[in-house]
């Protein structure tokens, strides 16, 4: 991809809403050259948010970042429920004016909304919907319809925006680091906005979130040997679970590896759904597995982000000692000794 | 409804592929003038299909459905995977070009096919898609965000296609013969087709299952406070369990009924996906309500039409004695039992 990105991500920048810019910034192999937010302008990304580790300026307005070069807008804000912000309209119609392209991973399709498509075509800009998937999907083939020597590893989570897509890469970057031939499978629009492929199976009609899990599957192992599927949701998501519970049995994977936030205890926007105990969650996740397609849960991936090292290295022995797994932070301590956990459990 | 229907299952009338229309003729209080299977012609469809207990004519050709007074046209065959199927076409535009709109629950939508609104608009004639939901869908609030009063009943299962809307029906007849301000909510296309109310959850957007499932509730307890809610799919289906598990936490029931087809050990069409012991299903529905709203199994209802009357008692003993829990056929038998064991479980 030859375009010049802004991550636009107003008021937002500095929280978790932004997770998709902070995600991209990280991971994505394509040239950024602002972020806009004027309530972080004059800072670079990773002085606000360390783990975007890219020093990318933060701007304050649309034509600073034109005139840094940029030449597409991406939308780095994943607002709950997906729906595009009114008040984004204005700084969407000013971005194409500038003479950018809008990409966005939003369930408001914006090749769908008459104005916006009216002012595209005014300015001669493109409207990308990343959470647009193929419109051919259909029902699985079934658990065992993928070639034998395709591996998968599926991270499942503990909630939403946890980081089982980081995980997910930063366990797919080390065995690539290895020599593996691994691949990561984007199911969601930040993936795929890092990527370039997959399908946010959360946009999907519903019977079809299994197909659409199967077919990554499949497209993935074009690729390589070794597929790391990033999860969504959690089984006991009280939005979410069904997307969790349809990709979990579509992708059919051999190994699982549990994400947690250290220190959480209920679904963040719904307080009355508590987390249950780690070794529960386990348990669970491999009971929904197995009248499909076993797959033993082989590592525990924390979000220490919240503590500092001396605790997080405490919630992680604590999780090792009440799963009888192996857990690290792997973005904190690396990824190696999930990894190696992992590779041992596959069969 | 004063339109007169005739109900499409060519060629497919005797099997369970055509259960759309068998539920449709069997509790829908609409006008129907014949079925149209040319290899079932001659016959009635309580003949061919004892469940219907209506006896339709069976006629060979749409003409003769028109010459009946069909003014309607119901797709009573579900494929899987909801495609619209090519063979019928012809029929489709034939049937309109004599006079009849259009009625399907297809996951491809009639009013997006160009070729069929062109006809549709050269006849003068209506499609009505029963499977496409409302726009505006968006998370659910949760699990307790409903009024106190209503109690929510919903219906589980153990394979798609086995009874869940059935036995579902005949709860909710049996509770308003009571005298119960009962409700049946839809959520499949065949329950629309004869309530007229209701959203196909498996034909909207996975991250809006839940939310759909919620707007279901609320607008259930518009009607009355007893509602019994149509299951989907199962929780280990390899291509449902998304819609299966969104359905259940968005309802948020109180209380659930176990369907099962006796005799039944695979799921249909996956069958190297065996069916779990009865106990161990009822324990799983439990299992995965329980962190968002808990939720006992309170009964099972036994679809025996495999079984002749000896057999079928004897497998309704077996399992109640295996899952500790009234068991009984609600279509063989009467639904007294089960309802009895389901009010008494409601908070």
């Amino acid at each position: 991809m030859s375009e010049r990105l802004c991550v636009f991500a107003e008021g937002k920048f500095a929280t978790e809403d932004a997770k998709t810019g902070h995600g991209v910034i990280r991971y994505a192999p394509r040239e950024i050259v602002a972020v806009v937010d004027s309530t972080a302008a004059g800072r670079r990304a990773d002085e606000v948010v360390p783990y975007c580790a890219r020093p990318v300026p933060i701007v304050a307005t649309l034509a600073e970042a034109a005139a840094l070069g940029a030449t597409r807008l991406l939308i780095g804000v994943a607002p709950a429920g997906g729906k595009l912000t009114p008040a984004w309209r204005v700084a969407l119609d000013e971005a194409m004016a500038l003479g950018m392209d809008i990409e966005a991973g939003l369930h408001t399709v914006l090749t769908d909304d008459p104005a916006l498509v009216a002012t595209a075509a005014r300015h001669g800009r493109r409207l990308i919907d990343l959470r647009l998937g193929p419109s051919d999907l259909d029902l699985p083939l079934g658990p065992y319809s993928r070639a034998s020597a395709t591996r998968v590893v599926h991270s499942v989570g503990s909630d939403c925006a946890i980081g089982k897509m980081t995980a997910t890469l930063e366990l797919d970057r080390a065995a690539r680091a290895r020599g593996l031939a691994s691949v990561f499978v984007a199911t969601g629009q930040t993936g795929i906005a890092i990527t370039g492929w997959g399908i946010a199976v959360d946009h999907v009609i519903s019977d079809y979130i299994a197909g659409a899990a199967e077919r990554l599957v499949q497209e993935g192992a074009t690729h390589g040997d070794l597929l790391f599927v990033e999860g969504q949701g959690s089984l006991y998501h009280p939005a979410y679970s069904g997307v969790t519970l349809g990709l979990l049995h579509g992708s059919a994977p051999d190994v699982l590896v549990l994400s947690h936030l250290a220190g959480a205890t209920a679904i963040d926007g719904y307080e009355t759904v508590a987390i249950p105990p780690l070794a529960e969650v386990v348990a669970w996740y491999e009971t929904a597995c197995r009248p499909v397609r076993p797959a033993p849960v082989a590592a525990i991936a924390l979000n220490t982000r919240r503590l500092d090292e001396d605790d997080a290295r405490r919630v992680i022995a604590a999780a090792e000692d009440a799963c009888g797994l192996p857990a690290d932070d792997p973005v904190r301590f690396g990824s190696d000794r999930l990894l190696d956990a992992i590779l041992a459990a596959l069969p």
